[in-house]
């Protein structure tokens, strides 16, 4: 256990205008995703993920890809990143001005066939080359393990599968994988498990979380992986997205309560949570909905003077 | 730290009827709310706080207290509690069955006369005359420590304070004092230093804690609260109520989102979650919202085959 000192540091990579929004039915304009990003930087997000490169058929929200990386206005300081699904997305991602691109592979590999239509051993060859690019090309590169903690179609997950996915990403010349619970079925125990055994092999300042809240349990499994040593988490703003596999359900962990219970135990993020709250507000207004994030509902905790 | 071992046993006290109705604008009818007790006790819930009786005036949806008291199916081993205000809400429960009742009073002062008209001195004073007559009784007596972590007026509450309130009830007769967040602002780190300076005091066996999810920190609050000993957690089936200082916030922590956590971790609870689940999804129905539980609109994880 390594339980984070007051005053550290904790990273904060926002994704939710990439898996967010990827997951939400309601099309948003590619002026109010700008301005989504853009706000969020504003709210002192130094790491984003704005888009995909996929093929606009498979993924529709997100066909504006380009225009959304080419219509950012770059802050100094911020890693603009683009999850890119082959070379073709790649290319078409530093064509369009990404310094930062992530890939994504499965540790299960029914749902690695499912979503990139392909076997993880096939994927990862294929993402050498992409890997490549990128290093020649000094683009700064990201690895995804998806299905982590338990696959819609295979069930639970073994561990050394996922460990030896994330060893093959770092290999490939990521410098940081992101663990993803893909589906929200983790426990707290299991992150605390998974940790340690990653651990073994790769060194934890290299791993991220990237938590779904589908079952409600992503910020106590936030918990449990900064208890265990991790220092930067993925999280959504406003907890937009959903789950394919559970219709209805709830998204990524939400970006403001992340940051609202990161403070609350006196760690530094850099971000303002009242700001990040703004946006999802936003959000949901574009969205015809409530978001699930709480903070974003609650708003601040201010002590109010009783009535006279 | 006494993190549970798989297998332990963790108690789970549902507080929907009581704490989640009082803070819903959709009456309930008393049918409804019989139905959905007996349903949590089908579901495997063993400790069930089924209203409050207090002035019908203050509280019009527990307006019915009396006629749910007396409707429900007692079932063997269940324990069925009330909340009571002063001396004759414990004479109306006492003489409507109820065999356990619960006491509350705030660790801030201004709280304590907002919500109970009266100071904390005063309120503990009252309370020791219903304590005598629950003792002579043999009614189980169990006490609420609201604003342990924050209070909507005072701001900070100091855990000198806490510790001695929840003393207090001990003193009185409670078997168990509950500790609530009951504007959801504590954080994690807060929940595990409270029961550090609570335990030097009281042991952790006669504590609880009653988490609200106003800012989305009730579940990693209640594995911070299992990490530190605590076995006990209220929460509220679906999620239900509110927290009338954050208007449209969220409620209690939800209890099917808690006991999916502790099945996760291996730990027991008894409770069939599906079928907490489904109570959610009536009572959602009945209240004219998607409550704000997650497992209950994701469901179980059922892992499927591909299609071919």
């Amino acid at each position: 256990m390594t339980a984070p000192a007051a005053g550290e540091r904790v990273a904060v990579v926002e994704v939710g205008p990439r898996d967010g929004l990827q997951n939400e039915s309601t099309l948003v304009e590619t002026e109010a995703k700008i301005v989504m990003i853009e706000g969020l930087v504003d709210a002192g997000i130094t790491r984003i993920e704005v888009t995909s490169f996929v093929n606009p058929r498979w993924i529709p929200p997100l066909a504006d890809q380009a225009d959304v990386a080419r219509g950012i206005q770059r802050r100094a300081g911020v890693e603009y990143s683009a999850l890119v699904p082959n070379l073709k997305g790649y290319e078409n991602a530093a064509a369009a001005g990404m310094r930062a691109v992530a890939l994504v592979v499965s540790a299960s590999e029914t749902h690695n066939r499912k979503n990139i239509n392909a076997g993880v051993e096939d994927t990862l060859t294929r993402y050498a080359e992409v890997a490549d690019r990128a290093r020649r090309e000094g683009v700064k590169l990201r690895g995804y393990v998806s299905t982590a903690f338990g696959c819609p179609y295979e069930g639970p997950v073994p561990v050394p599968r996922v460990v030896a996915v994330a060893e093959r990403l770092l290999a490939l010349g990521a410098h940081e994988v992101s663990l993803g619970d893909t589906i929200g079925v983790a426990s707290p125990r299991q992150v605390g498990e998974m940790l340690q055994a990653v651990q073994a092999a790769v060194p934890l300042d290299r791993i991220a979380l990237h938590l779904h809240d589908t079952r409600g349990t992503a910020l106590a499994n936030a918990l449990a992986g900064l208890e265990a040593g991790v220092r930067v988490f993925d999280s959504s703003v406003g907890g937009m997205g959903g789950c394919p596999y559970a219709p209805g359900a709830a998204g990524n962990l939400a970006t403001e309560d992340l940051v609202w219970m990161l403070q609350g135990m006196g760690l530094q993020t850099g971000i303002d949570v009242d700001k990040v709250a703004e946006v999802a507000r936003a959000m949901g207004r574009l969205l015809g909905r409530v978001l699930p994030g709480k903070y974003s509902q609650a708003g601040p905790w201010q002590a109010r003077p009783p009535a006279p």
